[in-house]
């Protein structure tokens, strides 16, 4: 049996930074304590990343102190393109900084090792092996919050690459910030409900578990903004299913906190969709938006123990 | 190193049965000799089933009488949805059987070990182990014929689920055989190709390479109806490229014959349309129709290795 291991993960956000200092195996972790920054921002990308770095550095820091125990590693993870293999940050359009070398920078300041891997590959990590999706094979997990991606767990392992399933055209039309139209992440995102509420109701909501209240109470127009959501949502799935028949698509973020006024429209037009396809079940993330941190533990954890 | 295996191997087609005795290693095969025989049918899917299994009992008994040397195994592929694991033709629109267990009847038939997969799937290994995708880990491989399907490879595997990338919506409305519109296959295979040109031309036009002849003399219809098939094309490597990301895309089939004058428009349409996605290099499948038989052979083979 694998050894109790002391790590201390970072999940960095485009607006928030979660640190914890996690205790585990790569089968099971425990947060022991975990601390939330807003994410630094420097003049440019570069200059964020460095800042980003500084952030990492101090939280380490600070959580190797918690307990009377040398910490293990440290991982850390980040949106956008990442090259996990050299520790680079290749892009984040947030965030801004192009093909910065993370982990190199990562390691020599805090002089420990460092895994540096991607937040949302990271988030389906710790859903596979500790949340919703533990047992199965072929799986999409998708977090929906700010945008859409998806971890792709195909025949038990992680894909490195792709996942973008925010950035398909399901037909919709309007125009994404990515450059495309019809990205599902356009109009089905949190962010997009939000905005596309206050839009249509011309007042401003900023939260899409507002507009799910609203749709609770039976408001119109966040009736109408959601079941946009949940159709490009749904066709989103049937590409998914289409082109990888996974056994399940688990949702994640902020979003799946909506819980049944999500998943139950949401498994209604997936139905109504699928012709031929191997339907996949719909599930619900169980590990909220500590995802991403568990699965920088884990990742920590499983270089330690290679 | 392997020793020299000798294996009968069986591609069944909506049309055609394509068989071939083999001699190779997993990483080597070679066509000893080969035959082909129209797919025969019978009044329902379970009668064609039965009639099948009765060719490729057939075709065997020939083909291991060829060389004076034993026949290890049989390799037999089929089209529609498989289970490998099982050995049975799960469901084939075209052919109309649903859960007919193959493998067991030709094994009881033949005496010899059976190795039963999908006529797609295996087409991809070969290409991969013996074609122009030899190397390469994350790769789709997508013949375009009667109907369109891809191979994914990932992660050096390859996938068993999923792959109907000719049924993922790209917008231009069609209704497909399928029960969905808009779907890639219904303006982009062969047979599309043909059918749209002989209905906006008016005269009957029976195969693709007829179009691209025309296309090339510049029949303003059949440019048109390739421009549509392009277009289509590129839109669902585009799917491909953003959930997958993969380092190439391999086309087969009939359409690839057709070489520059696919692959050249293809390579432009898909260039205007990545915007942040991994741009897949499109490379010409090198095995023509052989493929499927190929991979038929490579996959007994791999069982007798096992």
């Amino acid at each position: 049996m694998a050894r109790t291991r002391y790590v201390v993960a970072v999940d960095v956000g485009g607006t928030d930074m979660k640190a914890a200092l996690v205790s585990g195996t790569p089968t099971a972790a425990t947060v022991v304590t975990s601390r939330r920054r807003a994410t630094p921002r420097g003049e440019d990308g570069t200059a964020t990343a460095h800042a980003v770095v500084g952030a990492i550095v101090d939280l380490v820091d600070e959580l190797r102190g918690v307990v009377d125990h040398p910490v293990d590693a440290v991982g850390v993870v980040v949106p956008g393109v990442v090259d996990e293999e050299e520790g680079i940050g290749v892009f984040s359009a947030n965030l801004g900084w192009r093909d910065f070398p993370f982990r190199l920078l990562l390691a020599e300041r805090t002089g420990l090792p460092v895994s540096f891997g991607h937040d949302v590959r990271a988030g389906g990590l710790a859903e596979h092996r500790l949340g919703n999706a533990r047992g199965l094979t072929d799986v999409v997990i998708m977090p929906i919050g700010t945008g859409i991606a998806a971890a792709l767990m195909i025949g038990g392992r992680l894909h490195v690459h792709g996942g973008e399933l925010g950035h398909v055209d399901v037909g919709h039309g309007e125009p994404c910030g990515c450059g495309q139209r019809g990205c599902v992440e356009t109009v089905a995102s949190s962010a997009a409900i939000a905005r596309r509420y206050s839009a249509r109701a011309g007042k401003q909501v900023n939260r899409a578990s507002v507009v799910a209240d609203l749709v609770r109470a039976g408001d119109p127009d966040a009736v109408a903004v959601w079941h946009d959501a949940v159709d490009a949502l749904a066709k989103g799935i049937l590409i998914a299913a289409t082109l990888l028949g996974p056994e399940a698509v688990v949702l994640g973020g902020g979003l799946a906190l909506a819980g049944d006024l999500l998943i139950e429209p949401l498994r209604k037009r997936l139905a109504e969709l699928i012709v031929f396809q191997r339907q996949p079940e719909l599930l619900l993330a169980a590990l909220g938006d500590e995802a991403g941190c568990l699965g920088a533990a884990l990742m920590a954890i499983d270089a330690v123990e290679a």
